[in-house]
């Protein structure tokens, strides 16, 4: 039993519970190495006091699960099987409160489980429990980090290379998406997203057709899952010579994205490291444009816990990995994002994005 | 207020509710035409007899649904609100039973409503309302699954161009990808999936660096998403010559797919559809090869309600869009599917997609 399930069956020990339900996918791969979209099929990781954990896959996963898992106990459904029975067959004795993932389960699900398990209408939800683990990376987790930032990293470099004036956003993005496809991703963590012009004001923007033309600002913010990690760049480029004021506005972000990362050590509070970003583009007078959270958590999930804003009070701790990203977005004007994605060492912080971040011109 | 929520209105009025919340983003889209990914955030529409529709939305979402829904109340709230709170102070009365959608409400979710929103704890589900609704497509449905096949057969032209000894599945996956992206689509429908060789054989296949050789099958099954409304599609080709074998298969699936289409008429059973095919292969001696449903439901989703088995009873109506897709696959010798979108019209059935399907030599 490795040490997430041994931190999970702590737990239980400790609230009182016998058996622990786990359904999401995220979840299962992170703590059994299976990853899998079972979609509407039942898929669950099981966990009781004084067994070994088990799996119930879909029959048509079992060989990927065997292949892909440390778990020795795996059992399958057909889909014509009800698997909540064959669940059932073969857990422990009466399952008294259960703890499962209460933002994961539909309240369909729910019921159908209820129907077939005996256990206690009182629930323990374990979606924290989870979240608390999987925010302190492995090694092997940062690893994994490591080679999506390093494929991202040449996606940017390639997808540089293709720009002129005339080309498209939605062109860009193709190409971003080529490039995600050749160098081996699993497929891009989100919405690929290249801004242009007034549109990188927008820190929501669509790609559109807007071609690009000389002065304007140049935004990609891209990322991909790969070896079921993900990767979360963005930098900005200036096409062509740009107004001082975008320099400006480029130079304050740089600063803060850099006072950030600088202020980044075991033992402060997120709310802290968003604060040292906050300062510099308050003090040079852009605190207003500033709209969003500093950054987010980032590993099996582009976007996870915890969300780095000002009122985060947590603490730091060796392991934590997530992103820096302040932006200054002034309508009309434009937008300036640089997002780096940093581990949190003993020492301090090490930046796994490794991608210049001087001012560019293309 | 439209045909849909018409519809919804008349079913609360038979078994006695007055509010419907509906909180499945694409439930949303269709009965709205509002189409969004609100992540974690909340969003719903809302019905309440007497009265007409609302929406609350995040606020960012604000200005995308006013301009893209014909909703004329809509709410909104920031991260800082909590939005059941804000959705209670807009409702009627006291609620008495809810209907909502079990199979998309998570018991955290449930949690928050039942502790902000006086309501009963009977819920009615309202997943099957909403599915027999989508089951029949509007005119205006059809005619963007028409633009979403339109965009995908162009995907498929373009990428047969790259064909050639030695080019890999994934280097296709990532020219399908391109030209989605480049002809405009929102995005693929699914993981797009290019197959070759004995590879074929697997109707689940992962693309992957295998490369493309002389008397290869290849295998394209691609979808794009555009306007909300999915395509998909496969057509298995020929690389150089084939074994007599490949042929047969070939010809086949081809007897089935076009037996499955004369069958399509309303009031025939969707089981009906699906033995058409299967007698063609079961008659040729290759029954135990063709593993899965002869196809499925296509819309909002691409995968939707019904689900096309030997066992569908239900009846076929005019409207109806859904999948024709037929397969035989040899474990060791190779795969074949070959498969349509087709709408149910008065008089039997229109085939959607029009991309040849004569055994086709690269």
């Amino acid at each position: 039993m490795n040490y997430k399930w041994s931190g999970l069956e702590q737990r239980m020990k400790d609230v009182g519970i016998h058996t622990l339900l786990i359904t999401d996918p995220k979840h299962v791969y992170y703590l059994t190495g299976f990853l899998s979209n079972p979609h509407e099929r039942f898929l669950g990781a099981v966990l009781q006091l004084g067994r070994e954990p088990f799996l119930i896959v879909p029959a048509l996963d079992e060989e990927a699960a065997r292949s892909t898992s440390d778990i020795q106990d795996i059992i399958t459904h057909q889909d014509t099987d009800n698997p909540y029975l064959i669940l059932n067959n073969h857990l422990d004795g009466t399952l008294g409160t259960v703890g499962l993932e209460k933002e994961h389960v539909s309240i369909a699900r729910y019921e159908e489980l209820k129907a077939t398990l005996s256990f206690d209408s009182y629930l323990v939800d374990i979606g924290p429990w989870l979240r608390e683990l999987r925010v302190v990376k492995s090694p092997e987790e940062v690893s994994k980090i490591r080679y999506a930032v390093q494929i991202i990293e040449q996606v940017l470099q390639e997808a540089l290379l293709k720009v002129k004036e005339g080309i498209t956003e939605n062109e860009l993005v193709a190409e971003v998406e080529y490039q995600i496809r050749k160098l081996g991703a699993d497929g891009p963590s989100f919405d690929s997203m290249v801004l242009s012009g007034e549109k990188t004001a927008l820190p929501h923007g669509v790609p559109g057709t807007r071609q690009i033309s000389r002065g304007d600002l140049l935004m990609f913010d891209i990322g991909v899952y790969a070896s079921g990690y993900a990767s979360d760049i963005t930098r900005t480029f200036a096409v062509g010579e740009l107004s001082e004021e975008k320099k400006h506005i480029y130079e304050t972000v740089l600063a803060a994205n850099q006072a950030a990362i600088s202020a980044i050590k075991p033992g402060v509070t997120f709310g802290s490291i968003d604060k040292a970003a906050r300062d510099v583009i308050d003090a040079a007078g852009y605190g207003e444009y500033f709209i969003h959270r500093l950054g987010h958590g980032l590993g099996i999930d582009v976007h996870e816990f915890p969300s780095i804003h000002g009122n985060n009070e947590i603490l730091l701790t060796e392991g934590n990995v997530f992103t820096v990203e302040p932006g200054i977005y002034v309508p009309g004007v434009g937008g300036v994002r640089i997002e780096d994605d940093v581990l949190v060492t003993p020492e301090g912080v090490e930046v796994l994005t490794s991608f210049p971040k001087m001012l560019t011109y293309l």
